[in-house]
Order: C-alpha cells, then structure tokens, then sequence
C-alpha cells in the first residue's frame, strides 16, 4: 500500500545518504511496520529513490507530514508542502549475487551489471556498498570481474564523442603526496595538436586531488556542454569529472570508500578505465610512482596493476602505457590543494627555484603522451615537451585553458602555520607518504584548500638541529592543534638518519 | 580544542547509530573543520562516545546548541538543557589492522582484541563494523584468529560465575524455520536436576529467535541478578541475553550484521561460545541441522563448522558436542515467534496432535545434554528426557520458570491471514527454508510477534488442488500484501511434485 504525506523541510545534511524522516505514530509506520533503518520507496512526481527510515519521536514533524535528509530533497527535486507517496521498495534481486561474492563465489558478468545498476538507481544501503567494496578489496575480483566491473561503470553513465581521431589523456596513481603533473601535462599536450580533454577527481583517501588543486586556480565544475566549448577552442581542459555523469557509480563506491580508506586494484582499474572510456579517450599513459609507503608498494604490485589495466584497456579498445616512476618521497614541496597548485604555477611559469622533480617527473610524461598518441617520434616525447614548456607555451596555453573554464585565479594562503623542526642533526633517510598525506588531511586538506603542509627538506639532504623540516598549514585553529596531536604522537614521518 | 553547547532533545531514532546534530555555521563546526559524517567525540558528566555528525542546514537548533539521536541521548544519560563537549576523537589505531585483514592479511591476538574493545567502545562506524563482518565472511578467519575473536568477546563484556559443578546449555544453529526446542529441552534438563541458564539471541536472519518466541510468553529482558534469582530457584531460565552485557561485541556485529543478510563461520562460532563462556557454561549440547537451504548445507560444511566449534571450545575449557540433525523441511508448524510459542505449548502440554517432528528433535537433544552434564548413562538420556516430559514435569518447570521470570502469559494471534492453497495435485518435494523464512519476516516477524506462516502440509504429504498449504500471518493490512506481492513473484517454495 501506498501513503501520501506532505513534505516539510528540516535541513538536515547526511550528505549522500538519502533519509526519510517519519513520526512513529504516523499511519505509514504504524500500518506499514516501517522502524528506524527500514529502507522505504518515495516517490515525487514520476521520481522515485530509495531511503533510510529514521523515526521521529518526537513533535519535530507533524502526523501526516514527512522530512528528507537534504541530498534526498535535491535528488526529488522537492518543494516543501508537496506530496511525497511512500512504500515497501521492491525486493533488490543482486543482493544475493553480493551475498554469493562476499561467500567467495565468483560474479558474472550479468551479476555485475546488475549490481552496478542497483548501486547506481541508488537501490543499496552503504552498508551494502562497504560489504561490495570489502569483499572487491585486495585481489578480491578476477580479471573477467574486473572487466565487467569496468563495462558496467560506463554503461550506467553518460558517454562523451569526440570529432578527433585521437584522444589523449594522462591518469595518475594516488598514494604520492604532491604529484601533481597532470595541470602540467595537459596544457604541454594541447599546445602541441593532440586533444587532451581531461577530468579529474577529488581527493579519494588523498590530501588533494587534481580536482581540488585547479580549483584553487580556475572553475572545475563544467558540465559536458562546457567541456566541449573548452576543449574546442583549446584542445585540453582540466575540469572536475564529478559534474559529469560519466561513470556515476565510480562516485557512490568513492563516497562509501573514502571513510573506509581502502580500495582494490579491480576498483581502481574500474575507477580510471571506465571514467576515461566514458569521456572518449583512446590514448592514455598512466603514472604509477612504486615506493615503500606509496599506494604502489613493490614491482610485482606494479606488475600486477599495469597487466590489470592493459588487459581492461585492450578488451575497451584503448592504447595504454603504463610509466612507473619513483614513489619513495613526496613530489615539489607543497601537499595540499592551494600549496601543490603554487608549485605547478611555478613550473609552468619557469620560475628560478621551481620544484625540478615536479618539472622533470611532468615532461616526462608528456613526452610519453606525445609519443603514444603519435605527436612525436619515439624518444622524441620528451624533448619536445621540454622545449614548449621552456618557451612559454606551456603557460599560455594554461592560462587560455582557465580563462575558458571561468577565469584564473591565484590560490589561497593559510592564517595559521607551525613549523615543525629537526630534532637532531643528520640526513634525511625517507618520508613516510601516507602518514604525511595522513598529518595534510588532519590539518583540513582538501576540505580546507589552503591546508596541508609545505616541505622543507628531500631525501638525502644533511639537516642541523633546529632546522625546519616541514610547515603545517591550516584554515583553522582547531585543525591546527588536531594535526601537531597526531604528530606528537608519531616517530619517523620524516626519518632523520644520525650523523653527517 | 573542546567546545561546549547546549542539549536539545529533538527525537529522532536512528537505531543503534550515534547521531550529532550541529548547525553548520556553528563555532564548533567552522572552528574544528567539522561536516557530514565527521566522526566526533561526545562528552557529558565523564561518559564519552563517538557519534557520526549530521550538519543541521535549517534552524532546527540554534547557533550553541547540539541535538543528539535517542540512541546516543540514553548512551550518555543526557538531560535537555544540559552541556555537552565536543572534540576531534583520537586516531582509532586498530583501523590500519582492519585494513590489513581486508587486504588479506592475517590478525594476530592483539590485533583482534585492539578491534573488539575499539567496536565494544564504539569507535568503530557501522560502515567499518560492515567491513569487518564482510571481511571475516565466508572462511575469511583462521582457527587462531576465531579463537581470538572469541576470547575477545569474553574479555569485553561481563561474566556470570555459578557455584554449580557443571552448567549445562544447548544451542541451535540457525536457518531451520520452526526450530524451537529450546524452550522444551531448559525445562527437561531443569527437571532433571542439571542447572542451564539459558540466555538466546533475537532473530538475526531469521523470522524469529528464541527470545522472540520466549517474549511472546513471559518476560525475557532480565539482567544479571534477575537471572541467578530464576536459576537459583528453579535452576533452569529461558532469557534474552541481550540485556546482560555478555558479550557485547556480538550484539554490535549483529546490529551491522542483521541488514547485510550475511555471517561467517567465524562469527557464528565466536558468537555462541563467547556468550555461553561468558555466561558461566561447562558442557554445550549443538543441535546443527544441515540441509539443502539451512543455514548449514552439506557434510562438509557441518564438519567444518563442528571442527571449529570443538577446537575454540576445547581452548576455552568447555565441553561440547555437536549434534547433526536433519535440515531438509521447517520444524513444527509455526514460523514467527508467537506461532513457534503455541507448537512449543502443545508439546509440552502433550496435547494431542503437537507436532512430533518439534517433540522428538528436543528430547534428543535434551537427551544429549543429560547424558554430557553426567544425569543419565550413555544411551538412557532420551527414555529419561521422555518420561520427564509424558509425566508433566517439563510443562510445570516451564510454567515455574516463567513465573519465576515475570508471569506466563498466551502468545497474540494475528488479525490478518491468507490462506496458500496448491495450485495442482501432487506430492509436497520440498521446502526452501531460506525464502520461507523470507516470507515469514515479510509479513513483519520477528518484529511483529504474531506475523509469520503456518505450515499445513509436511514433505511427502499428498495434496490436491486447492488444498491449503500454508497460512501467512501478519499484525499490518500493508505487510500482509507485501508479503503476497513477494510470494507471487516467487516458485518453488513449497515444490509440489504432479501426481500422486
């Protein structure tokens, strides 16, 4: 049976988790058998989602009224005092293809792409998705798996046509503080022919992602039509994937993945593949920095990752090239959106000083983009992108990429700083990349796009006592206090060998 | 750095899941980087909890003030008007073991019980209890990491001392609808002599636990002294163990457990021997149905299962036996707690007609556990469990036990029914217990004491068209026709072979 109740705002954030808020004494409850946490049907309008029931105990709504948690009320697009028809949902048919998973058993393709719909039509509960990403962590899907997982995040999802033969793109692997080479790589690629039309995500278990450093400088959240107009006029953009429905299951994994903090290789295959074959492209090289404490621990977990990503990539008909590079220690200086997007200016500007790392870690890149999209002879990549990146052209085409997407704008500074100094002298013998990425996120990045923390010292350098060894950069007091807590706390983020 | 603000109570019942409620232009939210689903520390008068935070974006409270969900409202004992503090929590360490597991790794003792107290104290999300119970699925833990999960239930709850030589229980696997001997076999072994405290578990998966059935007949939510004043007097109890703290942990994994639909070989062992070490027990009788659609499916699973029990067991110090028992078709007649109450009345009033499929499984077993606690020879536990049961004197220790416990009172019957007749003549093949109990629960049991489904046919039974085979039960016009609706896209749950 179905029950009308009018709909009364309340302005409660859950953020993604729609929640349905009925009186217990309500009709619906009562005759429904409805209680906290039951998943409820409600429909508005020809729009229909799947809810959490929490009861109102008390007077906050009224007999015949109901509330939604705000992200439910964007979703229905509802107005208060409209009329809201709620029931029992239908039975959710792939849970017992999630049950089967989780028991060990092997999923279909058929049981996948049901799956993913049912992720997607935002049939699952976040329990479900946590036991879905749980049971994939690890080396929990086989290749066909992963495969099916990949084809299923691009068939539930917008895709993107291109008019150009080739289109070129450049992904990076997380899990190393700072990388940022892509705002360096796109404009480089662009200015030599090769279309470039780049997305990028938020931070995942990071402290920035690409998405959030060019938001510091320019707008990123361009829908599919503006896109296009960018990329027309300047071959490359560098925009946020999120406000495009490519791939939209890729986003509700990441939303249950990220207070988790682990994810899989079947899913980060899934993640990047289905994102770039959704937007078009069918040129890619993939960065993958392998280090001690990056998200790419050994070679054979490279190995393994790439074999992952060419087998996925040769079924969906792209070019891949994957380019492991050195994970031992952070990229450039800065770690956190406003403070990477200083050192990616300084690259592309060519400023004495600039991050040489960053610098030489982005042309190589390039170069190997220009070469596998055939914009340059093999071997020839990388000279060529140093040239353009030394004659300026790199920069302007960044600067006409931002104007495009909305305007360049110069990134935020933090009010509240700590340096944070060696204790003793020596020489510095290794970062511990996901404790420093660990300290960013506690001081606020990259909610807080100013925060995070600026490095003083590399690998190898000789230190004295008392010499600054890193800055901690924050929005807010409170963070402040909350990220020197957990350093106080640790031994060895920054190992500091004794001696000369 | 802490804040202070003032307690509303707003009402809102979001189950077992701590819930804040701030405004998002609050000092503490601003201050501290707090947002939706930051995790925060709570304190009030030295209680302290961690609750997940739902940002408040309309002016359902003021600019100082904080709401709390009921279930966090009565964690801390809070008051309207009174001040709470808040605070980033600390860094919750066993997260990285956590991690590790999901990753494939293997927990040591510490590591189990870091994870344990951390859930026990509430440090743990649901989406990370989720993880956890996803990760332990299947055969996801070893016998040294059962073993220290079970010792890591007993160590965070409390424990029950008897002054009794040996302390007997009985305990049955779930998944078989129907199978109600506990309330039987207490009595049986009580009469004889033999203390048995029993404490059961509420449904998890299933459409009814034996405190569910219990509840329908007497008071069931007793604590610590209540029960030793039951057992003391009539040395036999039939409690819900829930309102004890044995065992805690397994009641917050049930919690996260019960809408995933799925456990492990782990937990299910953990679960039942930590709460009958806890509780004082010495000799354990396991009644272990395996059948095509029991919660145990074959030999070999019930070997294993078996294996697992006897080995954590004999760790512990506890006597056991496993006692393998046919699974193939529910038990009894009723399925839903006040329906399996009147078939466990009928036996043990040795009315005629009570069914003896539910009679003869429970003094088998009651026999088990006379002959394990050492009152009757080997061989002669089942004539003695019989005699005491055709003499009366189980159904007036029940009746003492109940009153002992609060008063006997007469299970409810439900207002709504529909009668499922066969759609063909033929011969009852089959049951599938698992969609069954699916039914049963549609229909709104355990919740709904009187819902659920009356059997009226048996495997082997020869049936013609429109003959009834089963009376769905519901308390809800709404349950009852979403029970149909679920029914009439489903075959097979009774197979009717054709002919005679």
């Amino acid at each position: 049976m179905d029950h009308r109740l009018r709909l009364r705002r309340i302005g409660i954030d859950t953020y993604q988790e729609p929640v349905l808020y009925l009186r217990s004494d309500s009709h619906a409850c009562r005759s429904e058998g409805f209680e906290s946490r039951s998943r409820v049907k409600v429909m508005l309008d020809g729009k229909s989602l799947l809810a959490t029931l929490n009861v109102v105990t008390g007077d906050l709504i009224g007999y015949d009224e109901a509330a939604l948690s705000d992200y439910a009320w964007q979703q229905l697009g509802a107005r208060a005092g409209e009329h809201i028809t709620i029931a029992h949902p239908d039975p959710v048919v792939s849970e017992s293809r999630l049950r089967a998973k989780v028991y060990g058993e092997r999923l279909s393709e058929a049981d996948m792409g049901a799956i993913v719909e049912d992720i997607v039509q935002g049939r699952y509960s976040e329990l479900q998705i946590a036991a879905f990403i749980t049971a994939a962590a690890g080396r929990g899907l086989d290749a066909g798996e992963t495969l099916a997982l990949t084809r299923a995040m691009i068939d539930t999802g917008e895709r993107i046509q291109w008019p150009y033969p080739a289109v070129a793109d450049k992904h990076g692997i997380g899990g190393l503080p700072g990388n940022r080479t892509t705002p360096i790589v796109v404009p480089i690629v662009a200015a030599c022919g090769i279309p470039i039309p780049k997305t990028s995500s938020r931070a995942i278990t990071s402290a920035a992602g690409t998405a959030d450093t060019m938001e510091t400088l320019t707008r990123v959240d361009l829908d599919v039509a503006h896109i296009r107009r960018v990329v027309e006029r300047e071959l490359g953009c560098l925009a946020w994937g999120g406000a495009v429905r490519l791939a939209p299951a890729d986003d509700l994994l990441i939303r249950v993945e990220r207070p988790l903090d682990f994810d899989s290789d079947a899913q980060v295959v899934a993640s990047i593949l289905a994102k770039k074959a959704a937007a078009g492209v069918t040129h890619l090289v993939i960065d993958m920095p392998v280090g001690p404490t990056a998200k790419v621990r050994s070679g054979a977990a490279m190995r393994s990752l790439a074999n992952s990503l060419e087998s996925v990539a040769g079924a969906l008909g792209m070019q891949i090239q994957v380019v492991q590079t050195d994970g031992a220690q952070p990229v450039g200086r800065g770690v956190g959106p406003a403070l990477e997007a200083r050192d990616v200016l300084a690259v592309l500007q060519n400023t004495p000083g600039a991050p040489a790392d960053l610098r030489e870690r982005a042309l190589a890149l390039a170069g190997a983009v220009l070469e596998l999209a055939g914009a340059a002879e093999r071997g020839a990549g990388l000279g060529r992108a140093r040239s353009v990146l030394q004659e300026g052209r790199a920069w302007r085409k960044f600067q006409s990429i931002c104007e495009a997407q909305g305007g360049l704008r110069m990134p935020p500074r933090a009010p509240h700083t700590h340096v944070v100094l060696a204790a003793a002298a020596g020489r510095v013998a290794a970062f511990d990349n996901r404790r420093l990425g660990r300290l960013a996120k506690l001081a606020g990045a990259p909610r807080a796009p100013a925060a995070g923390l600026d490095l003083h010292a590399r690998v190898g350098d000789a230190v004295v006592a008392g010499q600054p060894l890193f800055t901690l950069h924050a929005e807010a007091p409170g963070e402040l206090a909350y990220a020197l807590q957990y350093l106080a706390a640790q031994t060895g983020i920054v190992a500091v060998a004794p001696g000369q």
